[in-house]
């Protein structure tokens, strides 16, 4: 990435502190969205990395994995499959548990939704933890798939989600990174 | 649309009976994000009728309204701007409540989205009762910007969304429409 793309995706976004509580510095993406030079941007940037590898899906996980993932399938002209909250999806399911700060979470996917020979893209936003690639990389792993990389805007090392995906032999990618928050 | 497009994207729309209750016919999208010709089409389609027209933002809905606005908005090289549920916008917002068969929901927008030389286009997988995308239109007109067009992969005309958003002064567009369900 050049100096100059590098500042145009930097201004839009959008930092917010003390949300969604104190301490906290939030990195906002809608900003990246409503300027339509730093969202193409964005998207050219992703689909040059991931371009001519075999990915034959992207999924990403409900609501701001769909923003990146489904323009970022369009360009690389594969499918793309959400991974929702629970009762959204309207065919059988599998669903996936995951721990949040306080109590869990569940995600859920669509039993035919991949098949053995697909190779998976997951896409989300940003990277913190980790936790919801995990329950993605799971489900998508009960289908019966094999993801291999994961991409992201932005990623906060200091979170511990770029270790976590490492232990779940997922190669991380991420356009953005923000540490010492 | 060709008789040979229509095909394409009527054969990958599932319909689930009984779901999310017995008596509906489910019209469901994931199976054209699903397959990379029918969701390109999809895009394309959209593309040719809204183009060179003045828009400047696309409007969409949590959650499956970013799977099409949000590569539309790309497609027409113009900014995308998110509607979500409560809390999950980190600005400040300005919120709409709305009313569900049972009970009412609300939406928020950002207040700083749009500006009064704004010309919307509002984007939605399916058109039922158009309850969600009037109260869309509320928040875009309480920012102080114009939408004039909503667009749809999927109407059902029988459940009078058209009528309602025709009283509100939005042309509609759908791909496809499933009446007498």
């Amino acid at each position: 990435m050049t100096e100059t793309q590098l500042s145009i995706l930097k201004e839009a976004i959008h930092t917010i502190p003390d949300y969604p509580k104190p301490g906290i510095l939030f990195r906002d993406v809608t900003g990246i969205l409503d300027s339509a030079e730093a969202f193409a941007l964005t998207i050219d940037l992703l689909k040059e990395k991931y371009k001519n590898q075999g990915f034959t899906k992207i999924v990403g996980t409900e609501a701001r994995g769909f923003l990146f993932g489904a323009p970022l399938a369009l360009a690389l002209n594969i499918g793309f499959v959400p991974v929702r909250k629970p009762g959204k999806l309207p065919r059988p399911t599998f669903s996936q548990d995951y721990q949040l700060e306080y109590g869990t979470d569940t995600l859920e996917i669509h039993q035919d939704a991949l098949t053995a020979t697909d190779k998976v893209l997951i896409v989300d936003d940003l990277l913190a933890t980790g936790g919801t690639i995990e329950a993605t990389l799971k489900l998508i792993e009960r289908v019966g798939a094999k993801a291999t990389d994961a991409a992201f805007v932005i990623s906060l090392p200091d979170l511990g989600g770029e270790k976590t995906l490492a232990k779940c032999k997922l190669n991380v990618y991420s356009l953005l990174q923000y540490a010492g928050d």
